[in-house]
């Protein structure tokens, strides 16, 4: 964690007043991925691409024409999406391996706007896992402490961000793989609203559960980020325009319910920080219990193995080659489901939008720590926390996984350091829709707890 | 077929004008049931509780105080829906047997009305079959020929409307069920488009195919009943406002394709019936055919038993007791479909939606017979038309379950007669959610054809 990097709002600031141009961030990114290289976040990463952009936008704000504010900052992408420039892996040996030549929508829109499309980022094996542990490339490795895992799946973005490499990085998120690198490298990540932001050329885990989102340095590089996310996509079915979503008052006084009970323990040390974080806040707070989060998180796991199976079904009869071990067991395991298995799936899923509606008090957002540990170690298979041994890949996504079976907006915000000196975060949830409302409501609460 | 009755249009008049009363039309309504009970349309018909409907409904308009114009006009009921006077008991031994004291939506807002909720109909057992010949009350007979199907699943309402013994009834329609019986027994069958229409209280066949629908003697009585089907149901979420399925301006000369092709064959009796009364018509008029039927049908058919299964899974797991062997046959197969496939097969379902939009000529309705044959004999097992042999049952949804998987409104009208006598209906299908649209240019038609 040697090198500081300017927030993405910081680079704003800095090539409007001159003070940095595209050529200049763009050579800092590179020698700090260079300098950086064990933290082994890029599969794919080449200077003179990198270089090309950065001259072309150097030459745009040189001319006073800069397409965006955010022309000439280089962004780092997860290598599930297709970028033109870079072939796409998904981090498997049995990707087809896309060659480039198309662009996914949000990283066409951000290419649009000048941005520098950095480098492609290492990732859990086509986003199938939370440790990053398990890639073609080999192991991704935290900032604060190599002998620890990023999390993941976004685990490149997460490090390459909490790294000062690239001040913002794409990543994508179906149980939690935007926040849980977030959580565990100290950056923030927001996974939108199911519904508001384009998975056009971003290869599918779970199409019902996948949300692209952000890993910034700071909150405020969210809101600067989300234009290039959100509206309406013809090429993803599933987006709504804006305007289906409508702002509401502003919340002044969040309230916020924090869950707890049976399903959602926390070891002491992250309990302690994130209840010192929320007490530390002007919200409103109370705490409540959401049951049956076993059968919620058995729901979430069937629809997303299904689905994952359904779209691996052509690959699998072929052989099923180059997939890992684990990989293939996961999507073996999905083909076994029955349709009334997933139908009743459906059925719950159903039932924990009612039930987070109907059954909880009054909220504006909920909360919960983003992870119930901290990063663990190479190495760990199991986490022992709150009198449970869970494997260390069910405790990554031990309650981010809600947010998706929900398709709630949320966000990993740093809340705290550990004994160990690792990143704590805080998760908060907000109202289907309402992406707006929870940054809104992030922002108070990061200010009052002094942005970790 | 010797009795004949007023439309619900009718009727309507000549309680206004004063030349009908609610007793006068219940007496008449009961008394053919009695006269024609050889149909074995109704599975609970009660005389006390018709007549105490009709008396009030008599008094209300003596007083001058009609709750609306079809206060007091007897209705009959597909014995699937919730009933406050009458059990419910989808005509299956495996049925729950509800025992009355709820009204399903539909039939509550006909009840607030003033409507004579005046008996329940036999059904195709579970509504799992389109011939009527799986019932725990026996088969159902054609009002045309007692030798002869009336099709189903809503067979008994088919029945009782064609043979005058109500003006119009209820049905129901997963794969044609409205319709089946409608063009079988020579009446008006309209099925709304999905998510128009309260499914609330009627037991369900296949919850993302099924839509409730009357059955008329007349095109216009389906408009003055819509109002009760339509409208967003608090209690069943699938429904949407009026507002959200906003009119267009009136179509003059309605397109219309008429689709053909492979998997789309009928008898020459109906084929030429059926383009006689297109020719006939001012529609501008042009025919296409539409690939891959076989793989569409084999979608609804996984969607219908997957959902189907589940909706059945408690009942089964108990010991599948009551149920009729052929039933039990279906709804175990439903269970054997894997998660995966019945993904596919959504997958598919939104693949023929855009392929009606964007492989078709434009269109403001496709036409299509509503059945390949006249209603077969009683004990025919299979059917032979277009160089095909195919079961009676999968001849009954030929051509229905389009609609259904597409989710477009649909409806049959009679379009002719076969050599044999028997009714010969013509569908027409409409853009979904544009409902009164389709009524607009089913008028046209109807009147252009001289309303059979």
């Amino acid at each position: 964690m040697a090198n500081q990097i300017d927030s993405l709002t910081g680079q704003i600031s800095a090539l409007a007043d001159g003070s940095s141009t595209p050529v200049s961030l763009a050579e800092h990114s590179l020698e700090q991925a260079r300098h950086q290289s064990a933290l082994n976040a890029f599969v794919s990463i080449e200077a003179s691409i990198v270089m090309d952009q950065a001259s072309a936008a150097t030459e745009r704000r040189k001319s006073g024409r800069p397409r965006s504010p955010i022309d000439g900052i280089p962004i780092a992408v997860k290598d599930n999406y297709l970028t033109k420039d870079y072939p796409t892996t998904a981090c498997s040996d049995a990707a087809p391996i896309e060659p480039g030549g198309v662009d996914a929508t949000i990283v066409a829109n951000l290419r649009a706007a000048g941005a520098i499309i950095f480098a492609k980022t290492n990732m859990h094996e086509w986003a199938f896992g939370a440790t990053n542990t398990t890639s073609n490339i080999g192991v991704t490795r935290n900032p604060h402490n190599l002998d620890h895992i990023t999390g993941g799946s976004s685990g490149g973005s997460g490090a390459a961000v909490a790294a000062g490499i690239v001040s913002a990085a794409l990543g994508s998120d179906t149980g939690g793989s935007v926040r849980i690198p977030s959580s565990a490298c100290g950056t923030y990540g927001f996974k939108p609203s199911y519904g508001r932001a384009s998975r056009h050329g971003v290869l599918p885990l779970s199409w019902s559960l996948d949300a692209p989102g952000p890993i910034t340095t700071a909150l405020d590089d969210i809101p600067r980020l989300l234009p290039y996310f959100f509206g309406a996509d013809p090429k993803d079915q599933s987006t709504r325009s804006a305007e289906a979503f409508q702002a509401q008052p502003p919340v002044l006084r969040p309230r916020l319910v924090h869950l707890t009970g049976r399903g959602l323990e926390r070891s002491d040390e992250v309990d302690a920080t994130v209840r010192n974080a929320l007490d530390s806040t002007r919200a409103q707070l109370c705490e409540a219990e959401l049951p049956r989060i076993s059968t919620y998180f058995a729901a979430w796991e069937a629809i997303l193995h299904c689905e994952a199976s359904a779209y691996h079904r052509r690959r699998l009869e072929k052989g099923a080659e180059g997939y890992s071990d684990v990989t293939r067991a996961h999507l073996e395991a999905g083909k076994r489901l029955t349709g009334v298995e997933l139908l009743e799936a459906q059925k719950v899923r159903g039932q924990l939008v009612r039930a987070l509606f109907d059954d909880l008090p009054p909220w504006d957002a909920l909360a919960l720590p983003t992870l119930p540990v901290a990063a663990p170690r190479h190495g760990e298979d199991w986490q022992k926390f709150g009198g449970r041994r869970v494997a260390t890949q069910d405790a990554m996504t031990w309650f981010c996984w809600l947010g998706n079976l929900a398709g709630l907006p949320c966000i990993s915000i740093p809340a705290g350091t550990s004994l160990s000196g690792l990143p704590i975060g805080l998760m908060l949830m907000g109202r289907p829709g309402r992406d707006e409302d929870l940054l809104a409501i992030a922002r108070i609460i990061d200010n009052d707890i002094g942005g970790r």
